[in-house]
């Protein structure tokens, strides 16, 4: 079958890969379509030394597996897990130490014909949500990973530093808790389709150089910040505008290090807080009743034979979502 | 009065410092007993840009204040507040935006004949304590913030790196949560305090360039880490201790600054916290019931008109509290 292969830093369609093989409690699915996320970029960057096909944000149609789930289109987990070790235990599966994670570490992923995942990962689309909106399912779960691990209600104050895909997903969840919302970017184009939805957006002119010190969001304001822009000027951002005993929520995973100011830290009593993968159920949930809205941010299509020229694409600044379309052709 | 003063760096004892007038609301304390901080010395090394009297652990005798607390016995929290900012009427008045803090923030310190506090500050010591011990309450208090903002209880594991001043006052305050504690250390005879409370000590033998690969802690299994070193190096002992969700406690100030992957935070979804002033009156408590032991702590005591000889001694390698005593001589 066919899979866009990342090794060594470079990406190239491949046309013999093998069919993948499901193991015993794992589902056969054929690829529908795919999101190209910031992770995919990172790894192409070097973020991790992944090797194998790229891609975890799908839908798919199962051809093998549990009666219930052939045929029915469905979105999926990324962690698979084994199940016995102490974090899968303690009921943290996605923290699983012997865990593979699609397209990221140690499984092949979605940009390609067939993938193969435990059964117990996938999850149905309901009818009411499109293909296209499913897609988002993975990286709306992201999103709401932040309310599963912090109480967010409308007393609160909420600063979300970043209009990329993820920023613009955790505003739309965030705006749903009633808390006091501002959405904080670079690109006006992006921050219309928040204010679309009522969400207060404002943008950021400042560049580079003059840094957090200009930013138009009052400093020691917010009780909890968002960074959701990968870069070390997002975090002071969100830093700065935190109040006396905030939390700080970094969402973005990337290569680079961050030159901590502790004693800040510690004198604020601040909270960092990582966050990484979340609940697949409420996403689809959220998609499904239509209060989450994701289509205005695909900025392109392309079929899986493309694929090197969408990741391209994908790269350029100020570009939302871009799909890939494994079934759009014959396989 | 006299007063060790700090200004550019240079500590020096000055013997005709004005003596100090309350204002509303405030009480004149006669410093009894005083004790050198680690934050004391991160100051003289320019931590934070401090001129005036140091020092801020202290016990004191109440000379001019409400009647109920003249001729008291007293310890007094450092932060002297507005009560109407923000954060003062959001509860959290150990971060008033208005706020001086005893020797560390506009407002001289406890190194000195005399100082002033608000009288809602102070705390009369009760009879059991001795003023020895009572000049603990303050970094006590600190060690005991902790269980203020995370729970802390008999199925967790923590760690606690570094058997400094602190570090040995947090270790016996964790071990009262009977929670499954190890502090680790570098001094034999520092983890033989905690040994001597049926504490498990463990001495880190690693030299600084082995790094946190070398730590005799098993990575990854820990769900609370207690940084109290100051150092990077104790930082990265303590993330590499801890497991997935797991949280690391930030309670040391200093000037540096810390290189965080910030990957390896929202990959395992760290939580990091800042943890600084705390509450004095269970910490009089434990003292008063002998639950935590300090006195083995005390390595040296001085009269204040020795007080630059006290410093010097105070920042020798493995050196605990060392003691000032203003009240020793005629002032």
């Amino acid at each position: 079958m066919r899979g866009l292969w990342l090794q060594d830093r470079t990406l190239e369609l491949r046309h013999n890969l093998p069919e993948p093989e499901p193991a015993e409690g794992e589902a056969l699915v054929a690829v529908l379509r795919a999101g190209i996320c910031n992770t995919d970029l990172e790894l192409v960057r070097g973020y991790y030394p992944y090797r194998g096909v790229l891609g975890h944000e799908f839908v798919g149609k199962v051809e093998r597996g549990p009666t219930e789930l052939v045929g029915r289109r469905v979105v999926g987990e990324i962690n698979a897990v084994c199940g016995h070790c102490q974090d899968c235990l303690a009921g943290r599966r996605s923290h699983c130490a012997n865990r593979t994670v699609l397209g990221i570490v140690g499984r092949d992923g979605a940009f390609a014909d067939r993938l193969v995942l435990p059964a117990e990962n996938l999850h149905p689309v309901p009818e009411a949500v499109s293909t296209d909106a499913a897609t988002f399912t993975e990286p709306l779960a992201a999103a709401l990973e932040i309310q599963q691990q912090i109480a967010v209600g409308p007393s609160d104050r909420v600063l979300v530093v970043g209009d990329g895909k993820l920023g613009l997903l955790i505003a739309q969840t965030l705006a749903l808790t009633g808390c006091d919302l501002v959405a904080l970017g670079r690109h006006p184009e992006k921050l219309a389709l928040l204010e679309a939805k009522s969400i207060v957006a404002v943008q950021d002119r400042t560049s580079g150089t003059a840094g957090a010190t200009a930013s138009p969001i009052a400093p020691r304001s917010f009780d909890i910040a968002i960074e959701c822009t990968g870069s070390p000027a997002g975090f002071e951002v969100a830093h700065r505008a935190l109040r006396p005993r905030g939390t700080l929520v970094l969402k973005s995973t990337y290569a680079g290090r961050l030159d901590l100011d502790v004693a800040a830290v510690v004198v604020d009593e601040l909270t960092l807080l990582g966050s990484r993968c979340g609940p697949f159920a409420p996403a689809l949930e959220l998609l499904a009743t239509g209060r989450v809205e994701v289509e205005p941010m695909i900025h392109a299509r392309y079929p899986l034979a493309d694929g090197v020229a969408a990741f391209e694409h994908a790269q350029r600044p100020g570009v939302l979502k871009v799909l890939l379309e494994p079934a759009a052709e014959p396989a």
